[in-house]
């Protein structure tokens, strides 16, 4: 049998890295998914294969045990960065399902460029548990793989993961997550334009970045603290269709981000570009140090105005994805 | 007789927007001045000549009555801009010496460009009230050089002048502001890096936006605040002489002034060209919108990187002046 399930990847509205410190945040899944396409095997082992990500696609099989490894002539850190993803999502498949021993060929295509702050690892580990859960005939409640689809990124991750991401790809449509208190929100069609700019970065390094400010300056807790109140600001304007103050509040919260040391300068030259081009509002979303930023832009002006931006890899419209986990 | 006074311009290394509304600031004056040339006339007349200010020099000549403004062929707005801090350091300077009636021929030369952010309409106001009382023979405390510098700003600005400008012109070296409290600070050899994109800017209109931010969001407010949270810790890092921590604390005021909505695309392009050139820290100066952009940085790589960048019309190297303001 072949069961294949997809799972959107997210921007952040508001509140990265302030989510961290109980802080709540509003991330939104966008029409971009990751596929992940499970067939159970004979025997206990995983043979993966990934198309698409941000490396030129790669194929390794290895055993059960955690020191039989991948044995492939790419990147180690990349192989690692998107097998453990799997791994993890295998094994909570496996527990689910009460079948320790079963074995998959996965197969993973993404839409989501990988590290690039959309959400890919956490759209894989979704997609992942949900195809692996359903091979073995368990259909698992759609929170049931937010949660065990946390648990993998909080594995795979040192213990740094928020449950933003996974939540959000699994339910789609806007979210807030505040610690470990995860709901939907209603939200109007919202025009986001995504910037990305070929880098992918170290969120782990990201993260304590802003945690060393923090310990080291009070000014820097209170201007964490500081995003949590726009991040309440925008849940409002969220709840009013107010896009235009969106903007605003984005704007706002991109500028406490780049106080806290984490926008680049391709970051801000993208950002520039899509409020040139005419969007109400842009900031970096995600770790930062590169990789993507978000606007909100009905025109579209700010997909070309980022195309012509050299700093820019790639540039789209990316509409809401109101669906969240799905069997395909 | 003839009297030549000069006053450096300034950089804030800390605190602009911030301190209208009570917070401290640090601003330091750089070794650029203005020099004002004043020789008493046998009318009451004002014969104004400007050169090498942001326009091609000009020269005016008019009455004292206030509705007898000038009559030429420059930009008005420019003229205005010149001709009232000189029309106004005039008015103090016959107040301080009993002699209304007093004319002058005033010559302006300056370093400094105009509107760029770098002080350079309270250089001229101190630097002519200094000379023009001389000129008349009196010989004001610097204090009161700088208080009447003062008046002279808030009269021109509407009321929207902070002392923070012309105490610092006036002084020389860093200085201290909070609200009408004026003091010098011991400071260590600054080794500054000046950016100027080229554009003049109405301070008057960011001061306004900020204001309708703080007004509207409290989380803005709280900005504001944080901005003097931050000042108090870089005061503790100018008395230790830690170059590196007052770098890193300019990157922080960086982003608050960023998310307050006064940096522009071409302030960023600066400030990201000082810090990959080598920069321990870099920051957009004054009202921003535009303008000038300085950082620290001991080996002058950043003036190269600025000088490479399309967006800097010029940059230079500027020493801590210890001294203020001194007649020639």
């Amino acid at each position: 049998m072949t069961t294949t399930s997809s799972a959107p990847g997210k921007v952040y509205l508001f509140g990265e890295h302030a989510v961290v410190y109980g802080e709540p945040a509003v991330p939104c899944a966008i029409e971009r998914r990751a596929r992940v396409t499970v067939s159970e095997r004979d025997d206990d082992r995983l043979r993966v294969s990934a198309d698409a990500l941000s490396i030129d696609g790669f194929t390794v099989e290895y055993g059960n045990a955690s020191d039989d490894g991948p044995d492939v002539d790419v990147p180690t850190p990349l192989v690692e960065a998107a097998t453990g993803y799997v791994d993890e999502a295998v094994a909570q498949a496996r527990d689910a399902a009460g079948r320790p021993d079963a074995g998959f060929d996965v197969e993973i295509e993404s839409e989501i460029p990988l590290g690039a702050g959309l959400g890919s690892s956490a759209a894989v580990a979704v997609a992942g548990i949900d195809a692996a859960t359903r091979e073995l005939g368990v259909k698992l409640d759609t929170r049931e793989v937010a949660d065990r689809a946390y648990r993998v990124e909080h594995e795979v991750q040192d213990g740094q993961a928020s449950r933003a991401d996974t939540f959000c790809s699994a339910m789609g449509g806007a979210v807030r997550v505040e610690g470990d208190d995860c709901t939907t929100l209603e939200a109007p069609d919202l025009p986001f334009v995504v910037g990305y700019d070929g880098t992918s970065h170290d969120t782990g390094e990201l993260v304590s970045g802003v945690r060393a400010l923090r310990d080291e300056f009070e000014f820097a807790a209170d201007t964490v603290e500081t995003v949590g109140d726009l991040v309440r600001e925008g849940e409002r304007a969220l709840a009013d269709g107010d896009v235009e103050t969106l903007g605003r509040l984005m704007n706002f919260n991109h500028g406490l981000l780049s106080a806290l040391g984490v926008s680049a300068r391709t970051l801000d030259n993208m950002v520039w570009a899509a409020r040139d081009g005419g969007a109400v509002g842009a900031k970096l979303t995600g770790a930062g140090g590169g990789g993507s930023i978000v606007a909100l832009d009905d025109d579209g002006g700010s997909v070309t105005a980022l195309s012509l931006t050299p700093d820019c890899e790639e540039a789209f419209r990316a509409e809401l994805a109101t669906e969240g986990v799905r069997v395909e």
